[in-house]
């Protein structure tokens, strides 16, 4: 097992009818700045659920973050910030109102010139504005970790930030607010908390056996429930173990002592970066080229989640991993979700050179857990994936 | 599954030479009170480690704090306390060491007349002096949990104590402590934390499934690892899995959501108070008597608990939530910790009536995870267990 530091300071309020709580977990004379998306919270009564719960309290409201939360709108909603001497953040959505929210933590208390530095410079966030979530989503995790990745459309960019000043005080999670999230949406959820798992677990052995356990009881968890959700999200029971799964697959513990991955992510922001296809999508088309290029080195673990998460006790190590990788394709698939670049659009030639050059650009040599995938290796990742 | 809230802001840096950032985790002008227990840290050369560490620091020491944290050497630590100005703590031991430095944590801020109250009326900590463990004996969890268990000898007493200001600010679990620890010792780490996952597990199916994946986690890397370590308890990664799972055992997690019993601790406590038993032993003594006893109310968990962690598909319900327990009697023989009292004491004749009072005495009319465990069932559970 590697040395690890592990802090994970976020309050989690987790169920039914808990939102009057809201209130006592404000810091005294709050200036809120509630921030939202699109608007679905005014359909779905989540909406006017927080609005009573903190009746009394002085509030302004900023909606409009878009999925891949843009830079330029966040920027309007800093002035804001500015303009109303606001105190504490407020994030009502999912992965991307709380990602856009842990931006506006940052830039409103940066002393540099520039906030985007935070983004460009990769500055870590050591104190942020208080904020906390409730969370009208389940995939991501941001209500329970301090990351955050921001997109910037005129740029073409979708960028990584984070640090300890940005853990949520709170998050509310209530499952009831499942029943209301459209099929797309739930489909993404599921694979993006999937695909998190995978990138903390499927490295090589260390000999930790709890992380391995916990990971593989997060996969689990997931791909018992996944089939549930989609048939009948106002389904409490699986509502909530999808809710939690998705928060426990990302809020830092499973990663912890043990090597990690991340390359499907890095692929994936750039795929979205590029065509704008969903971010869980992304991770779908990324994963089974990633696992087969990388095969040799993953082989062991591939064959370990194979036997443990899926079953297959037939065969001998490669076929294992091989079956590992197939079950994971079709665990996506099984979500109504495609495995191929060309199924989003048709403009993908050209997608794998453009990526290769951008990892180039950053000056990355080798991502993966060894450092193995080097910007060439990025491109034949992406090709297979076509 | 249940509503629940969870926090745990304990900072954990884990790992081997982490100790030289123990003085980076004090606060600006800590002075220290260094809390520890028989002096086999002056054997074992944490106490050297630690003092080195502290160069600098105004460190107070208070040594001979022993397993079940007593009353009465306690307050000498709260005098201690207040003649030194003292306003940081540090404890350097086991769960024993660690629970009495939460209680001096409670005390010195509390405000009533009696800090004994604390124990005596449960009253609950918001808010205790700051403090922070270097765990040399990993079994009780305490270094990342906010519960304590005080004894007072003079009236055979051991009583818990917590509260939401009882978190460490900081944990330091290096795994290399865990080369010295005596055969003794490990045997009974293995076994507590093996049974705090039990009693937040061995209840009724809630359709909590992550919750029941990461406590099977927990166990199975317990029982991997149990022989590993009871062999070499030098091989560091026996030892750091021993150490994290014990951890993750009780740090509140795996009991959100999720309907918990605790019977064989309040029946394990009263045990250690009337005969001095180790306090993990006292636990391998009750599991089996209490298990046979609410069999019908927990032996679905017990099935599935027979199924997915110790690999039984034989037989029907019932049989395999019988061989659970008997495994789980089996793990306990397996580190050489007899279950039965009549190994520990020759005066065990009139204990079962002695604590069936007890539980009388407190007004406990039923307790487990459905209170129906009344004080006569307990009397025939350590009856059983004779």
């Amino acid at each position: 097992m590697n040395n690890f530091e592990f802090v994970n300071p976020t309050k989690i309020i987790f169920g039914k009818d808990q939102l009057q709580k809201l209130q006592s977990e404000l810091p005294e004379n709050a200036k809120v700045l509630m921030l939202y998306g699109g608007g679905s919270i005014k359909k779905n009564g989540i909406y006017d659920r927080v609005m009573e719960a903190l009746e009394g309290v002085s509030v302004t409201e900023f909606g409009g973050i878009p999925a891949n939360p843009e830079y330029d709108i966040l920027k309007e909603a800093l002035a804001v910030i500015k303009d109303k001497d606001i105190n504490f953040l407020l994030a009502v959505g999912g992965g991307s109102v709380i990602d856009g929210t842990k931006y506006l933590s940052s830039a409103a208390l940066y002393e540099g010139e520039d906030p985007w530095d935070i983004l460009a410079k990769g500055i870590r966030t050591e104190k942020g504005m208080p904020f906390g979530t409730v969370l009208t989503l389940p995939a991501t995790g941001s209500e329970m970790n301090s990351g955050a990745v921001i997109t910037r459309k005129s740029m073409k960019v979708k960028l990584p930030m984070g640090g300890p000043g940005l853990f949520p005080k709170f998050s509310f999670l209530d499952p009831t607010v499942v029943a209301s999230i459209p099929q797309r949406q739930l489909a993404n959820g599921l694979a993006d908390a999937f695909t998190h798992v995978l990138e903390q677990y499927m490295t090589y052995p260390i000999g930790a056996l709890i992380q391995d356990r916990f990971a593989e009881g997060v996969f689990q968890s997931i791909i018992e429930v996944a089939p549930r959700i989609m048939k009948d999200p106002s389904n409490y029971e699986a509502a909530a173990n999808f809710m939690w799964s998705c928060t426990l697959a990302l809020n830092g513990l499973i990663q912890k002592g043990v090597p990690t991955d991340w390359v499907i992510h890095m692929i994936g922001h750039e795929l979205t970066a590029l065509h704008g296809i969903d971010h869980a999508r992304t991770l779908a088309i990324i994963a089974e080229s990633h696992y087969l290029t990388s095969f040799e080195t993953k082989k062991e673990k591939l064959a370990q989640y194979a036997e443990r998460v899926w079953g297959i006790t037939e065969g001998g190590l490669e076929e294992k991993a091989k079956a590992g990788i197939q079950k994971t394709k079709e665990f996506y698939e099984s979500l109504g979700i495609d495995t191929k670049l060309s199924a989003y659009t048709n403009d993908y030639q050209g997608t794998a050179e453009e990526i290769e050059k951008r990892f180039n650009d950053r000056g990355i040599k080798g991502a993966g857990e060894r450092g193995l995938v080097t910007p060439e290796s990025v491109r034949k990742i992406v090709e297979m994936a076509y």
